[in-house]
């Protein structure tokens, strides 16, 4: 069959009737899921890769009984939820960005218009409300959001196994966290890239779990050194790591996106040696190919929403999950990077069976997603924006980080020594990945052969690092420095930093890239300019 | 020193500075506390109380170093925080129910006002706003909510040590489940009263935790079996417990609020073996003493808010944390119950030691609370009701509960046979625990006497307990059964529920027992009414 479009969401949604009104009730992202979905072939059973302290855990019987859905009404002296009489706020109201829209008329022409973005959640009434959105919720999600969630993830991912599942969570990081307490024991080691996140190295030092990095080249994790480490693994000194790490598009902190090549061999090694893949993806959405531009610029071209979106789709990489025949991967979505970070909400999609146990973790700790952050984000992608609009919302967002990507990359050029820095422009997110070469560096320069062994330029690395931190910081700017990110924590012989131009003022990029260069190049004892 | 008070609030704003401006920068309830609690007696360490997963974590490097504050503005080209500008939103407004006010001039007279209480959050301008309150927030909280809830913890419980703290959680389910991670480790015991939250023996199972249940009478935990339990605990068996758990007001299940006399007992038993002390106390602030409604009516006597606001707080329980000179008390308050539970906020009090823990487990996990969240708290708290407001907010809603909890008891004394059942009014809280005398029950009055042994009382108790459960729903009734918060799980030789007068709208809770009525009647073979 073919994978669902967002042409087919309305019929769908027809054929799949109301949503549910229970308070807290559970609900399922199996019932937004196409048919053609559920008739793929089954994933396989991860149970052999559960954690101690998840195997036997299946959350909370408490949960569970206020969380059944009843035919009829029910009159409740049972679970202590405070009626929504008794919340002190009658409704909200929402005033989002406009953003440009073009809808075909039947006609064939086309409208340019500017939808006015202002919605008013009220106490009662409707797919979603007060009442209901500042009640206690079910893990996994509210019904109208969890299902514009699982379409959302049917359109652009169409797992290929049938038990496929998505429930909220309150952001990537702790749904990273949950991660590891699900699939990991004290003791056990996970594989990531050589940098990567560091929110991954202190979860998992706080869970007394080991990281080792994986090396890397221009197109990400390179599979022949993951398959390499688990071939050669000793298992007489720790057990073989099972969970592999990855952030594949716009990798943080160096910027690669994995080819599609790149993909479908590192998941061949997960299926030949059954690793559980954590594909943590926020940068997904956010294309960077500059070369988009030159094509297509929505805003002036004044194309149909539908064309512009489809476009914009079949832009975006295929994803592991998107390879996924055995349910083997735990993507991470975020809103943090295409929304907004304060929402703390994302949404985790994987096999049934692990999203049952990222549910059960959510029932005894956090609970649910905040109803406020979950009525704001069904109310714009639901309500005001739709399928369409969110993807057009995307584009529109990856062109306005284009423009500041292509400033960010234009000072780099103008200002930074190329003898000695190196960069290379991202695919997807919003880093850009420095390296310094230190063999141009009057230090290493002026010493003896003797001396220039890995401990002396290792040692004088660490001071270089520090010193072009500390004055770029007093300089007035903040660059985050590579070492943060290692996680083998080998000894450097090679000097990174990551910049960003998601954060500053447009008109700060140049000045404060100017101001970098200036500290390399006196660093380096060359000339400022 | 006096106490702080509501109307010392002002000038300890102006004396302390503006708020920090930085985005997820540092903050500390510190900033927020008056001169006279910093100047008590410093708490003890509680190093030795830290579980091995907690003892060594210290949170997010990357979180520090981000979160860092400068003196002058910085360019960021270093964390990758999307620009506010590119945040979907404009601006939100609240439109909170009215309270009714009461503001007195200075000549004396009183105004009777209804503050119109919708207000507008803009993108950026004040103390807070949608740039800093979607972008990532530091995990203590935002500074202008965190300023509001320590000057509330420090009026309403002013701890009497120096180096207590403050910090928000995601709730209190949340915050247990953190706490007993920084406390304990696989294969302890923890002691709660002999029924309790299911939440705690839920995540504690999660954690290979014991729990064991102290008995309990009309004043709750007992501590002289709280004594007994750790003098004679065999530790070549096990470790000996070190964290006590409870709910003090209006408990969870059985209503039962501890006498200040109790609580100075049970804190005494704490000092001498060395325990933490969990006061989970959501329900504190709902005061259901039926007696208050006839010396005082607010909406009637139109008295003035510092007044009114005043008697009421006079009117509030003592809580263990009042009474904590050690630092021992880790006291989680929560906004479920009275404001919405969908708001999934609450906020933890403890030595800074205790709350750097928790911090630090929020900057690898959940990051911060909801920023939506955030901002509405303190959009209301804060800057349209003020601490008077609150307090005014907690009286009148604890008047329209007790209204609803009179409902309940009325319709008890109507319908339920009193020679089978007995409950005693709640002095907090939201619920009324009901026992079953199954002496009474045809079953056990035709047994022989040889047959009326524990075990053949249990299983016809198991049975009991079922089918009124079963028969109540039939009729269109949730109630919640006893024996899902039993701690102890021994056989049972009582059948107690538990209903609730918070959840079904007040037409129906007088149908509601009548139908429960009923079933017990039929359970017990009377006639029904």
């Amino acid at each position: 069959m073919s994978p669902l479009s967002i042409s087919d969401i309305d019929f769908q949604r027809a054929k799949s009737g109301p949503l549910s009104t229970a308070i807290a009730g559970y609900t399922s992202s199996d019932l937004f899921k196409s048919s053609g979905s559920r008739s793929n072939v089954e994933g396989k059973s991860l149970q052999h890769r559960l954690s101690v302290e998840s195997r036997n855990f299946f959350g909370s019987t408490l949960k569970k009984s206020s969380n059944q859905v009843f035919r009829t009404k029910m009159i409740s002296l049972g679970t202590g939820r405070p009626t929504s009489e008794l919340y002190p706020w009658n409704s909200v109201t929402f005033h989002a960005t406009s953003i440009d829209r073009q809808i075909s008329s039947s006609s064939g022409t086309k409208n340019a218009i500017m939808l006015s973005e202002s919605r008013t959640i009220v106490k009662r009434g409707g797919d979603y409300d007060i009442a209901r959105g500042l009640n206690y919720s079910y893990a996994a999600g509210s019904p109208a959001l969890l299902r514009f969630i699982t379409e959302h993830i049917e359109i652009v991912h169409n797992p290929p196994y049938r038990n496929w599942a998505t429930c909220l969570s309150c952001g990537s990081t702790s749904a990273l966290e949950v991660a590891l307490r699900i699939f990991c024991n004290r003791g056990d080691t996970i594989l990531t890239e050589s940098y990567t996140y560091p929110g991954v190295i202190e979860v998992a030092n706080l869970l007394g779990v080991h990281t080792i990095g994986i090396e890397m080249d221009s197109l990400g994790l390179m599979p022949e050194y993951l398959e390499r480490t688990l071939r050669t693994w000793d298992e007489s000194r720790a057990p073989r790591p099972t969970v592999l790490y990855t952030i594949p598009s716009g990798q943080n902190p160096t910027g690669v996106t994995q080819s599609l090549q790149r993909k479908k061999a590192i998941y061949q090694v997960a299926e030949d040696y059954d690793l559980v893949i954590i594909e943590d993806d926020p940068y997904y959405f956010l294309c960077m190919d500059l070369g988009l531009d030159s094509v297509k610029n929505f805003t002036s071209a004044k194309r149909d929403d539908l064309v512009t979106a489809s476009g914009y789709l079949a832009s975006l990489p295929s994803s592991l999950l998107a390879l996924d025949r055995s349910g083997r991967v735990v993507r991470l979505d975020s809103v943090s990077k295409i929304l907004a970070p304060g929402l703390r909400a994302g949404w985790v999609t994987a096999s049934d069976q692990i999203i049952n146990k990222f549910i059960a973790y959510y029932e005894v700790s956090t609970v649910a997603v905040s109803g406020p952050t979950q009525l704001m984000l069904w109310d714009l992608l639901d309500a005001t924006w739709g399928h369409l609009g969110f993807f057009s919302w995307l584009d529109q967002l990856s062109t306005r980080y284009r423009t500041r990507l292509r400033i960010l990359l234009d000072a780099c050029e103008q200002y930074f020594p190329k003898e000695v820095c190196k960069w290379a422009p991202p695919q997807n997110g919003m880093f850009l990945w420095t390296s310094l070469d230190l063999m141009k560096h009057p230090i290493i320069l002026s010493g003896d052969h003797k001396e220039q062994n890995s401990s002396f330029i290792n040692n004088q690395a660490c001071g270089i690092e520090a010193r072009i931190l500390a004055k770029a910081l007093e300089q007035g700017v903040q660059i985050t420095m590579g070492s943060l990110f290692d996680t083998n924590k080998t000894p450097i012989a090679k000097v990174h930093f990551r910049m960003t131009f998601s954060a500053a003022d447009e008109s700060e990029i140049e000045v404060g890239v100017k101001k970098v260069a200036n500290v390399v190049r006196e660093e380096f004892a060359m000339e400022t300019i």
